[in-house]
C-alpha cells in the first residue's frame, strides 16, 4: 500500500468550549451547518483541536455529505427513503408514517461525529459540507451541542 | 435558515478518565445501557466535556435511539434485518448464517460515539437512550470502553 | 442485565497532536490502515486517550471491521452495493455511475471515529482492523487526518 504520513503538530489542550446551536428545518431534507459550525469555532477561540458536534435527537441525524452539487443531497435522501421505506408494515406507527423510517434512517447515518481543527480553521475536504438531516416530513426544532476541545489562541 | 446559537461555556480539561464496561447480551436487540453510561461518568468525577464509547467487536453496535417505545426497537431490528438478510448468498458463511448479516449491520450503525457532558451529566436529549446492539442470534459477553475527556469537579 | 464496570483510571491530559496520513487506493475496495494508524500514535508520544481519525472526502469512508477473514470485506462491499446500486436511476450521474452510489455508501458508513488508547496502544478488540473504504470504481488518493488527544510519555 502507498501511504505517507505527515510531520506531527502538537499542542497543549487548554479548552473544552460548549454551546448549543437550534435550527428550525423545514421538513424532510439537507440544511448545511457548516457556516454556523465555523461561527461555532470561531467564538470559541479554538485553534488546534477538534469540534465536535451532536444531535439531541431520534427521528434526524448530521451527515458530512458533497456541498456542490444540490442534486447530491436530492439523491441522497431518494437513497434513505428507498432503505426505510413508509409502507413496510412498522408496528410503531402512533406518530404517523413517516416517523418509523426516520428513526431508521437516523440510525443509518448517525447523531455524533467530529472535525478536525488546524490554526483556528475546520479541517474539512475541499467538497465537504455538515449537514442537519431532518427525516421527518414536517418542519421541526433541532438542538446540535457543539464542542471545541484543544488549544485556543 | 432559521438558526440560534447559544453563549458559549469553556473550561480548562484536566481529566481523561477510562473504564470496561462488560455486557452480556441475551441474543440479537438492544441493550439500554444508559444507566452505566451515566454511573461511569459519576465515577469519573468528570462535569464538563464529552463521554467517548467505543465497542471492541465487529457484530455489535452503539446506537443512540428512542428511548420510550419498545416498538422502536423491534422495527429499528426489522429494518437492519431487511437490509441484510441471512440468505443472500454471503461467502463469509463459516461462522453461521446470522454473522455475516452481523458484520453488515455493525457497519452500518458503527462502534464510536461521544455524547457531551455538561454540569456532571449526560447532555442525551428528552427521548434519546444508549444501546448496544447484538447483531449475532446467541448471546455473547461485549466490550465497550468508556472515556471522559473534560473538566473534573 | 448483567453488566459489570471496572475500576477508572484517570490521567491529565497534555497533548494534542495531529497528522495527515496520504493513501493512495486501488479502486473500490477495503484498505487497512491499522499499521499506520499505529505507526502515528507512536511518534505522538500518546500513552491514555483517544485517537481520532476524519476523512476529507465524501466518496470514501472509514470503517472499524474484521481483519481476519479477507472474505468480509468482500461481502461487506457486496452489501454496500446492493443497498446503492449503480442503476438506480440517480439524478447526480455527471461523475460517473459508480459516483451517487458512493455518496450513498459513504453516507451510510461515515468519515469520523474514534479508538481509545491505553498505556501508548490502540485499544482494538481481537478482531478488529481500521479500514479506509474506497467506494470509487478507480483509485483515489485519499486524506485522513489523524488525532491523539490526552496524556503522552
Amino acid at each position: 500500500m502507498a501511504s505517507r504520513l505527515s510531520a506531527i503538530s502538537s499542542v497543549t489542550p487548554d479548552i473544552v468550549a460548549t454551546a448549543e446551536l437550534s435550527v428550525e428545518t423545514k421538513g424532510a431534507g439537507f440544511t448545511d451547518i457548516t457556516r454556523e459550525t465555523t461561527r461555532f469555532l470561531a467564538e470559541t477561540g479554538g485553534r488546534d483541536g477538534a469540534v465536535f458536534l451532536y444531535l439531541q435527537h431520534t427521528s434526524a441525524s448530521l451527515v458530512i455529505q458533497e456541498n456542490a452539487d444540490p442534486d447530491v443531497q436530492h439523491d441522497l435522501a431518494t437513497a434513505l427513503g428507498r432503505l426505510a421505506p413508509e409502507n413496510a408494515g412498522w408496528i410503531h406507527d402512533v406518530e404517523g408514517p413517516d416517523d418509523m423510517p426516520a428513526h431508521v434512517k437516523a440510525m443509518l447515518t448517525g447523531v455524533s461525529l467530529h472535525i478536525p481543527v488546524a490554526r483556528g480553521a475546520l479541517s474539512l475536504g475541499t467538497w465537504q459540507g455538515i449537514y442537519l438531516v431532518e427525516h421527518r416530513a414536517r418542519p421541526h426544532r433541532r438542538i446540535i451541542l457543539m464542542q471545541f476541545i484543544g488549544k485556543g489562541r
